[in-house]
């Protein structure tokens, strides 16, 4: 070894955003890599169906190629960049590199979410390995913290904010008191949100993530279609302004806990107080909070998305295949979804944690009265009441909001109870419920 | 490999409460380590002069070992991780045990800062490892962000929150309106300062933790001693709380930034705004701010000290030395500050900011203009005066302070300003200049 250098030549397959900006990396970049890494990275082929945005990137015409088998088939490529993305063509070429021995990197959430597992165990037999730091929180080196750094933690808990198009949406709500329309537009218009977004504020791709961190982080296999996923689309700014004034902020969180024996996986928004460094995380910056039982909370924050910091992430990956270690990694540790027991994935209905409720009700004596003997039969206690003054513009005759915040409470009952409260006829809207998400206690 | 199980033994060095908690890791946790790591990890020795600690932690005395020499001299010990701490006896131990071919894990980071190349050249020689994740930050894993997750970045600047005393310390004074001492005080008995804060308060820990951090980052080599340090044990809560009323929070900082064609790397109370998430970041907790060329701003943030945060950095490293993922990294990588080139360590004076400054003055007609005239003279332009209420406390006869915040400013222009407004027949005391840390700019 010693001051010998390492060639290693590199096929990206997908040249879109993160695609050309980490062709961007390789070869801009070579010589600052080489001094830091000792290694040569080579960029021997971009494969696609289309050049032009490579082209208008000024990579140079000599790496396009279309044929995925011919790239496969040049023994001088060790590791193949998946960016194209989704669960089909993605997968497929995947199977192939990992069938051709070549080592993997992918930034594909979705895909890992729903066959990482099946992907693993296939990279394992083929002596190949399969890199993801790039899935989960873009530039955040987050996936190497659970596979590496807290590596001696037994994780209790891990809090996500991992995507940058809702945390933009929902800090315009926040500090600029507008809707969720209208900062959705804006994140729009400012590239931070796709023209369809639904995969972003269905709360789905945080879901995909959730599994993906879940799975590292508590050495389990998690099902992604037992994960309940609740997202942002539905939210009003009021609701918004009523929690800041009581110094919590709304974040769409995954969470994962350990619960009754089991982990419990959700998201959904939720509010979190001030005090908690999650809630200033603003803008597209994405963080996640890990629990350890050794370190105690442990957070780590920065772009969860875009090219730039994306491209950091897989460089990273290439560089650890490219030494070996992730192989090291990949055959010694029991934390890849391949060769970990099923998890007993439990719903949040046995949550106990604190809510938030609106309700509108019909301003006539007596209502609070009624709404508080439903929780209070469901085992539901008040911690306070907040009776506001209409909002000018859902000033409708007699109606008026009433926020409750609960003492802790089994989801469940409460659930039970918002049903029974919602056929009260002093309640003239469906209620309103943001669950709020208290600090997970450090047991150090 | 496969499903074969490596069994590992190790010797701890020093059992204080580093020491302790990570003998009680690798024994109470052993199961869990299996479980996750795939590895035996076995600790074999706790070598130290007296085992009261140890005893009364309920360590088996069968691992008790004075003699370090039988240790080094036992074939089946492949990893020896120094917890003594200090620059003298754990120099020895360390250089024993690298000459004997063992991997060495130490936390320790005053002796890295005085010799880490020294250290690494020799274990390089021996083809021996020397780790030292649990150096800086605790539980947090930034020594291996740098290494790892940010190496495909050129780092452009390094912030860092790096003594929990420090912190909690300055926490207090901020939120509690108490003075310096009354802190240290309250630090002291809550086991959050030592009897002698020295180390801590003086800036000196902060200085041998940004040593070791801005040698990976930069792939540079630095002199401690070439570093500028100020510590907080002169900050007075008055500036703390008209700086809190400006929108800043106040923090010991290691900075580390280009400039000039070299690196300026400094210690010393600083105001960060509000909007920088290090602001947040309270009590014993640290935290590192990382600004790379491809990812932009990241952060990591958790318990800076500490057994129990400690020890799962320490082990984290046993695992890499473990799995021969160390000694990949260890031979390959460029950053490694035995193999670095000397940075060109500038000093602070043609650093550009802002900066808040506080004269006490005689209350007199024409105090300002003087003192404006003299900043102007230096090229220092005002952007906000405040002339504030004397605070009772401090009520003296005609005295009253006035708060000025400049523009950007040259550091070298202030201090000859300050040398001067010092002679000012109006200026009654030594005036307070508090350098304001702005967010770095990002140029993703």
């Amino acid at each position: 070894m010693g001051k010998q250098r390492t060639n290693v030549s590199i096929a990206i397959v997908g040249c879109g955003t993160v695609g050309g900006a980490v062709a961007l990396r390789l070869t801009q970049d070579q010589s600052l890599l080489q001094e830091r890494t000792g290694l040569d990275l080579q960029l021997k082929y971009i494969v696609d169906m289309d050049f032009r945005r490579a082209e208008a990137l000024g990579l140079p015409p000599s790496l396009f190629e279309k044929n995925l088998d011919r790239v496969l088939a040049d023994p001088e490529v060790s590791i193949v960049v998946e960016l194209v993305g989704g669960t089909t063509v993605a997968k497929d070429i995947i199977l192939k590199a990992l069938h051709a021995g070549k080592h993997v990197v992918t930034a594909n959430k979705a895909l890992l979410a729903h066959t990482g597992p099946e992907l693993l165990k296939i990279a394992r037999k083929n002596r190949a390995t399969l890199s993801f730091e790039a899935s989960c929180g873009g530039g955040i080196p987050i996936i190497r913290a659970l596979y590496d750094g807290l590596i001696a933690n037994r994780i209790d808990a891990l809090y996500g904010i991992v995507n940058g198009t809702c945390n933009y949406i929902l800090t315009q709500m926040t500090q600029e008191g507008i809707s969720y329309k209208e900062a959705l537009k804006e994140a729009q218009q400012a590239g931070l949100a796709e023209a369809d977004p639904t995969l972003d504020v269905s709360g789905m791709d945080t879901a995909h993530k959730l599994t993906i961190l879940a799975s590292l982080a508590f050495g389990q296999r998690f099902t992604l279609e037992a994960i309940p996923v609740e997202g942002i689309d539905t939210l009003q700014n009021l609701d918004i302004q009523y929690g800041n004034e009581l110094g919590y902020i709304v974040k769409l969180l995954a969470v994962a806990s350990r619960l009754n024996g089991g982990v419990c996986l959700r998201v959904r928004p939720a509010f979190i107080s001030r005090q908690h460094p999650l809630a200033w995380v603003s803008g597209p910056f994405n963080a996640i909070s890990v629990y350890g039982h050794a370190t105690g909370h442990t957070m780590y924050y920065g772009r969860g998305a875009g090219g730039s910091p994306t491209s950091s992430a897989v460089v990273a990956d290439i560089v650890s295949a490219a030494l070996g270690i992730h192989r090291a990694f990949f055959q010694t540790l029991r934390i890849w979804p391949d060769r970990t027991p099923k998890a007993k994935q439990v719903s949040p209905d046995e949550l106990v944690s604190r809510f938030y409720l609106r309700f509108m009700v019909t301003d006539t004596v007596g209502v609070l009265a009624k709404i508080a003997s439903v929780l209070g039969k469901n085992n539901i206690s008040i911690a306070s009441v907040l009776q506001k003054e209409i909002p000018e513009d859902l000033a409708k005759p007699s109606i008026a909001p009433v926020v409750i915040i609960t003492h802790k409470s089994r989801e469940k009952n409460l659930r039970k109870a918002l049903e029974k409260i919602r056929t009260l006829d002093v309640v003239r809207e469906d209620p309103v419920c943001i669950h709020i998400l208290d600090e997970h206690e450090e047991n150090l």
